[in-house]
């Protein structure tokens, strides 16, 4: 029983830990093994890299799902509570991951699931750890966040007046010119807003046209919200970091000295020492 | 007489009021028949759904009109100066959702202007009181007021700019070029200044090339303008909540308390009252 | 000779001045007349409209040519230095919206030139003295111009890096797949860089489009690079304005105390009084 | 000896030296050069024009071909250290813009490479020394600098984002609208996203489009975040350099001194010495 849970132990700390230089070189493989599939599903989908080297990528994907699976089969063995990472998103990810390619042993099709893949991509953010380096103290994630609300109304007020704008549209230039539904219309609005304008359809009518043009200042002037709400937050927090003086507190009282040049603490008021 | 003015009272309550569970259940309610029916509005302008579900989106429509229509005359009813809701903005979009569903019995094509009911979907930002989770104070909302003027003269410099370049194009690239008057190529500068470029009609000689080059790039740069209006406006909006307590001085030195939760004064060491 | 002079002044009054008002009647009403003009000359371009009121839209051109012909005139006597006013900018181009219609009666085609009026619509920045309202204390001209310099190194980078990537694309697109030349190619960059994306050309091979990737991705975080440049530097111009104390003077050698929160004069070392 | 070495010193100095009026001279007329072939390279893959002019062409490509060589022996043999210069980046730049030509006596096609003399633009940006434009204390390049891990872990994110929706797109829309593989996809997906919108391929079925809506708006959004960042990271540079002396503090009272141009402290009125 001791044996066994310790057997379980290492294949944990390998697969789920960093610290040990087996576990560092585990997800390396294993970044490269996720990476090497992507390129596999990529490739195959291209009909004439697909046709000269179908056997070596068929292969490739056997090897790759074999590999994934033992994997998959590992990480069920080696935690404590098995349900909660089959439930997990990656725990998903990873069964959606292997599965596909068995069942196009029985079904034809279902070849085009093994795309699910390409999620595993996201565990490169885990192993490399790369939010860590967005920024010290994750300031942008927080700003982000801190704008969140206000991004989510400002994308609500841009789909209310895309619909608005839309309908316009529709009524103005009409399924004759390319804009076939009230929908449709909407799409297009929304491709003009984001200054993004395919060109597969553009209106035609002299009233049309002005009304675009109308979007496209709109687009123009709006994109200008989120920046501002993005880069002030942002700013703020560089600023705070910045005001405090770092580690300074009260000898009296604890209190965080935030102003450099406060001379008395402002919770208790006593003086501070000039250093 | 009392108990009809009661009666009144109780249907504003429920209307115009959210303080009551009856009136924030009605809110809900109008909340979701108003998406409903901005469905079936974009739904029966598409002709492959409109010819199979005819209908039943004949059917919604009829009964949406109906439900509008009576809260229409709720409004006019139990409100106190009708007029005022009459002639307000909601109270016309309320008027003009319902009664183009009654006049196409009457004209035919006069159902494309059941389409002004999608600006029912305004009152979704004063059901939901969206504008209230915008900021905190509505320092956003600040933020474009503020700058308001600036973005003004900016889209109208832009205008300019857009007639000038578009008239130098029609002079260059001419009308067997696509570019066949000048408001039509004032069209195309301000798809290019804007960066939108949906390549309906694109530069072909050498010389057009270059300025269109030249107005992609200008395009380019001035999009710094209003972003950078608003993000400074809105940064300078934060840092003078977030520092400053309005007005507050420490009453023995003069000294303007900059930290809102300062006990005592920094530059003093006087304590300071709590307000 | 005392009564002419006073009979130039009255007309300098009117037409340069704005201070009587006749001055800004003058403005006013030559303000519509352009934006008339221009509405004329735009209409002319457009081949449906100017065949049906052709005789309209002449008529009006020659009554505003005569008009803008009679002020072109009443400048240059009522002004002391006439040459000063000829040869500077609105000088020359109230010159070129007179003489092409003068010219038409003579050469076929120079009616082309008439667009020039457009160029009038400047005057309307002076007119109405737009630039005053564009900011407190002009904080975006000159946060625009102290961004100058890096803004030019900034285009001409942009501009040399177009010229490499377009030849990179030149040589493994080629002209078989509509990049016909480096120009072009460098045309195509420019369009791909700024986001404006026509589709006029688009790359076809696998290596082109992943180039044409990296070209839209750098473009796309390149935009960042002017707008945090003039963001930044208007932000510091608010904050400039903010620290100062308004109107406050050292008693003593009349330096502007620019700390909000100092005790003495850092000129003189004068003790200030806290107000 | 001494005369050949004094020889070898004085071709230095013009080449590699700009203190000298004959360096700055050779400078100038090396920056001429540079550009002129660049126009040359670029005339010569228009087709039309080459027709035309190819022995013109033909004729300056030789003798700036023959320049660049001269100037590239003088380099090697002027430098104390030849092979350093041989195996740098200007170095071998200088070696590929003068070698095709030569090479395209013996195989055909090779003038292709002769592009690469494009490169040599670079050096405009030492010549020029434009990095020094760019901002005081190159506080421009700092900011970028300090970002270039967010921007990194940014642009890994899109690539991420675009795999995936790439992918979804594949599926949704599939080889008959054009999505041929996931590669394509996948390059459409950053078309999208980047706001570039090329148009050469655009979703046709509700879905695709629904799903391209939701690309474009994220695409709008996360224009934010390289802007917020390099805003953010470039004023708060700005605010650093402008308001601190860097370290000084009053010796009497121990005071930050914010102003550079403070005379007396502000704090006690020490008088300050000037340094």
């Amino acid at each position: 029983m001791k044996i066994k849970k310790s057997w379980k132990q290492k294949i944990h700390e390998v697969i789920y830990g960093t610290h040990t230089q087996a576990g560092r070189l585990f997800d390396i493989i294993l970044l490269v093994i996720i990476v090497y599939s992507v390129i596999i599903v990529m490739l195959e989908s291209v009909p004439s890299f697909d046709e000269k080297h179908h056997k070596f990528l068929n292969y490739s994907e056997w090897v790759v799902t074999i590999l994934f699976s033992i994997e998959y089969i590992l990480r069920i063995i080696s935690i404590n509570r098995p349900k909660k990472y089959i439930f997990s998103f990656f725990g998903i990810v990873d069964f959606l991951s292997t599965i596909p390619k068995y069942l196009s042993l029985l079904f034809v099709g279902s070849q085009y699931l093994t795309a699910f893949r390409i999620l595993r991509l996201l565990r490169v953010f885990r192993i490399l750890k790369l939010v860590r380096f967005v920024g010290e103290s994750n300031n942008l994630v927080r700003s982000i966040h801190a704008s969140r609300t206000k991004i989510f109304v400002f994308v609500f007020f841009i789909l209310i007046i895309s619909i608005l704008l839309g309908t316009v549209m529709y009524i103005v230039e009409g399924p004759t010119h390319g804009f076939t539904s009230i929908p449709h219309s909407v799409y297009w609005t929304i491709v003009t807003l984001t200054t993004v304008g395919y060109g597969d359809i553009s209106p035609e009518t002299p009233l049309g046209q002005f009304i675009a043009t109308v979007i496209m200042i709109i687009g123009y002037g709006v994109i200008a919200v989120p920046t501002g709400i993005v880069s002030a937050e942002y700013a703020a927090g560089m600023t705070n970091k910045k005001n405090i003086a770092p580690g300074k507190t009260c000898p009296d009282c604890g209190t965080e000295i935030m102003r450099i040049d406060a001379h008395y603490c402002r919770e208790c008021g006593h003086k501070l020492s000039d250093d």
